[in-house]
């Protein structure tokens, strides 16, 4: 039996621990994609208690202690931080199988200390000893970046956004991590949304160009673009139901733009009409810029109308959308092909049943402009698990180049979640060294280590095409 | 090499080993669900031979043989009963990998003490075996029932059902087992039927209802469901192509229900319109009265239609209808929960492709009211078997919470398939076994115990709120 | 650890080893689909150069080494043969997890004699030495075809194809090795296609039957089919979307045929009505000439267009199309069976999910008429690997007959492939042995050694029909 997650967690094999220990583990974190706020590292904010950071706002553990059955007053709700700490202790303690128990203990362990078990039966204890160590100005949220080995961020920003904040870090010499902002416009293309009005409004301030038409919009998005790009954005980002191909004439697009800018109702397929446009509009400026897409996909958010109107977007009430055609994936990429404006794409479905239809897609685009061009994204939010990191490797393995993957990032809110890194290299390495232990492929370090440095690192360097100079 | 099927079948670690046999083994078993007829064991039956117990209305076996290019004479045909036993032996033989060659011989071993391995070599001893212990007192249906350690059974029963035969059990005091009925409105919802007619006018008769509207239905139903209480029911279960979400004012509703009344023709969209309004009423009302509702769903039933009009329906010629949108479940779920009509829930796909939008569903709708009050429901149907119940329980434990899950069932017509619940537990102690000797999760029996046993037998009956006491 | 891909390759057990080496080595190979030029069986075509054979048509290798980010100057461009050896010897040292690597190691071994490694490092002596082996005579199509224990092949023909060159092979008595057509109408079905009426012209030129409606079409098949099976053809195979059912009069169908005769445009319901009689019609005439129907479905074509305009189709830009409703095709045989019209039939789906929804629609339509009379296909395309195989035998055997399975087939365009069988021999042989490993299945080699030889050659040669005694 192999010890409770120990140095040698997750790694099955003399090849696996090898991999791990002495290729992987050395390697810097490039964390390409997250959602933390880049004021708290401008500010490098100190955290109060362990509630705080894990708690505050995690969504997955809000889940999970609703599915224990638990009161949303110790969830969302007024109940003292401490009260919210043993509740959590107490589901987390049962909480087998589920990822949530390997990700909480990586992060007791590598910025606590703490080498046991949380459970109801030592939650005080653990309670003592992280809110002890968070007084620490070693746990500033810079000082775990630094630890963390963390060389570059990008977090996820609207283009109405000033990212004054990452102009502050970046004119900070004391701190040498960058911080990249990267580009979400899901707010300029959702026409559909009720305050859409609004968002146009304020993008036409930001921008300066008053917008009556999708010429304007489009104007508009280009000054953004521009003022990303200064700040060294490199990628975007872009969270759909499915991938739409809905192509329409100019014309109609304006007609549709036209129709919402007056308040009058549009039908669905005028909806995905103008998504299409918008997405091919921008992906021809990233492709100019020479920007990474990400194409987020196959969710259905706020299921919970009453949770909602209470607390909220972005507090557990999401879920798989199953329906995502492949077809209209392919034709859109052959779209952007045709017009030469494919950018270097990311993929990502939130359903772990699109692997091998997005494998065999990424195959179609590939091409000399970079190495795997068109990329399949890291298993993605439910499906951030070991299960479903092996399966996502296993297809893109199976169907397409593994060792040109740019591998993990961490998706999260919190500043702890960087063993998340940790995490995903263990299982790749126990992947490759099951691989070679059953003799499918050679005991060659040579070429082992490098596809494990590669995927943990420099690949994402690389395909970004991030100047790590600073 | 492990010995074939002996008693640490399935249990590949010491861990596990120790799981089964000191946790699970001796747990009681709650069968909230299954098909057996009451009476049955109202009256108490013993069988004349192997082949009516096995093969008198067993789909699963049918299918397996006609794959093997059995003549439907040795099936459902007028073959003497030695001879279709024969054959079915010869196939069973090379039936590996398939759950009934488990299935078999686990129940050769409990209830005939019969440790080898069925093919045509041996099948006239076996034959002589099992026939001669059925012949004993020890094998009537109730003592199997007994030697099972079962405390409760559901059964599945249609609301004009009498409850006859569960009454005759209920007032047996020599019989201490709860047979308690469960409430399957099928035929009350599917007004694309041919008999749907027929069948109102029956439910009009037992509840004493006339019913013209929708509105008496209703009524008539809330009558048949007060009996269920009555009874004991705290159980519904529905059977769906898919769970559909096709919203219609009270009006629309009344005009789809004339028409089907007047006998004329509907759209599909109707349908849809009346099933979404059927269910909604129903669950307002289960969520009043506690019951729990079952959805089972991704069938597309009865596709030969020859040998439909030979042998009827439930006789091996199902499929999965992979149309099954996770929008409109989560809408149709959403939709209760806004009107606080969401009662306790357990969903079932037959298409395990479901497992994680389902499992990404169960987390939109938890709270308080129950420990994982929106449940998954074990691997159900085609996928009973080993890698669809690990992948059923890894899928719950990657995305909600493993230790609330209420377990498994039999879903059977035949008295001898409590064993099923032995093969499951295996499964389910082998798993917990492997994340513990992987060092995923701590070697502590104090959870690991509490967690297989109330998985094995304590979840269910704390969640359907069953009163043990009897 | 095992040895990098020696004898004992993918057999974990010593029940594997023995079963593959004792049992499944040694049957010979029956290919009853492929892609191969019987044209260079007829002239024994002798290659000079290892790229020829491997890189000359192979579009698994395109895209993987397009997906390494190579030029396609050095793929399907102008870039001397060597050179094109050199980058994808670089590609394939990088190609871990990928079926190519093992696919390639498998040829180089068998064929070769060579045990290493194939990289970067290497490339120039392997490229001399498979340069040096392929200019023996020993290396000539014919020598490969009999050295790799090949009885019967059966490559893909249009109905319009002349047969010429299997007629030459069959009159040659110095060679000993079936060679059959199979029958592949796509183009005649293809209505929508923009040549679809020269196609139309060419069949009636060739059938001497001049086509004006879908009757004349009907006849013109007619004589081809029998044309084929006087060369002893008894497959047919069929590239689908979907399985469609939309059914329609023989006078919708004729106007639909009419409209497209005279280059009126259809519907796309009107291509799908057309495509679900023409198959209708098909299955018809192969039932009566006891022919196997094929049924090959999920893709989506030549999704790249610029590529596709530079170097046509079958050149790697294919994908999975994800709808494939079940519904429909569950309705579709049953609509064969209603009219007793429904063949023996091999289904696969490109789509892995598909998997269990095909496993369950076989069951609804097997009989006596044949063991496994509806098959599901082996593991096709890009499933075609070590999960994708073991994926589709899992599921397979938890829902049907796995003993009565017809096994593998190359799929190739190349002459190495034989070795495929090999790789799924050791999949099949290891599957079964873990599962008498693990206690799930008895020790017993009569049984076990008679199932794998009839998966890897009787189950074809019966299933068939083939007659063999040449």
């Amino acid at each position: 039996m192999k010890a409770f997650m120990d140095e040698n967690f997750l790694l099955q094999s003399e090849t696996a621990k090898k991999l791990y220990h002495e290729y992987a583990a050395k390697m810097p974190i490039l964390d390409y994609h997250c959602h933390i706020n880049p004021r708290e590292i401008a500010e490098d904010r100190q955290f109060e208690n362990i509630t705080q950071v894990w708690l505050g706002g995690d969504h997955y553990k809000w889940r999970f202690m609703r599915s224990c059955g638990v009161d949303e007053y110790y969830i969302t709700g007024a109940a003292p931080d401490k009260e919210k700490f043993m509740k959590w202790a107490e589901c987390l303690g049962k909480a087998i199988g589920n990822p949530l128990y390997h990700w909480s203990h990586l992060e007791l362990k590598a910025y606590f200390g703490f080498q046991g078990a949380l459970s109801a039966r030592n939650a005080e204890e653990v309670w003592e000893l992280c809110n002890r160590k968070l007084a620490d100005p070693s746990m500033s949220v810079r000082n775990i970046i630094r630890k963390s080995n963390v060389k570059l961020i990008c977090t996820t920003d609207d283009p109405i956004d000033s990212l004054e904040w990452h102009k502050k870090i970046a004119e900070d010499k004391s701190f040498d991590v960058y911080v990249l902002p990267a580009w979400r416009p899901d707010k300029a293309m959702n026409l559909e949304k009720p305050d859409y009005r609004d968002y146009i409004q304020k993008l036409s301030e930001v921008s300066g160009v008053k917008i009556s038409t999708f010429e304007d919009l489009k104007k508009a998005l280009k000054i953004r673009l521009d003022f990303f790009a200064s700040m060294g954005c490199l990628v975007s980002d872009h969270g759909l139901e499915y991938v739409m191909y809905e192509p329409a004439s100019d014309t109609e697009i304006e007609a549709i733009f036209t129709k919402v800018m007056n308040k009058e109702s549009i039908t669905r397929r005028e909806e995905m009409q103008f998504k299409t446009a918008f997405l091919t509009f921008l992906c021809g400026e990233y492709k100019k810029r020479n920007w990474v897409l990400q194409l987020h996909y196959g969710v259905k958010r706020d299921n919970n109308q009453p949770m909602f109107s209470k607390i909220g977007p972005d507090t557990g009430y999401d879920c798989i959308n199953n329906y995502a055609p492949s077809s209209q994936l392919a034709d859109f990429l052959n779209h952007l092909e045709t017009q030469g404006s494919l950018p270097k794409t990311i993929l990502y479905s939130l359903n772990p049943n699109d692997n091998e239809s997005i494998g065999t897609i990424l195959g179609c685009f590939q091409n000399s402009e970079a190495v795997a061009k068109i990329q399949q994204g890291s298993a993605w939010w439910f499906n951030d698990n070991k299960t479903g990191m092996e399966n996502q490797m296993i297809s893109l393995a199976n169907l397409g180049n593994l060792s040109g993957f740019v591998g993990m990032l961490t998706d999260s809110r919190s500043f702890l979640s960087y063993t998340r890194h940790e995490y995903f290299r263990r299982i790749l390495c126990n992947l490759l060294g099951n691989w070679v232990e059953n003799g499918e492929f050679p005991e060659d370090y040579d070429i082992l280590g490098e596809i494990v440095q590669n995927i943990s690192y420099n690949n994402a360097v690389n395909y970004f095409d991030f100047d790590m100079l600073k």
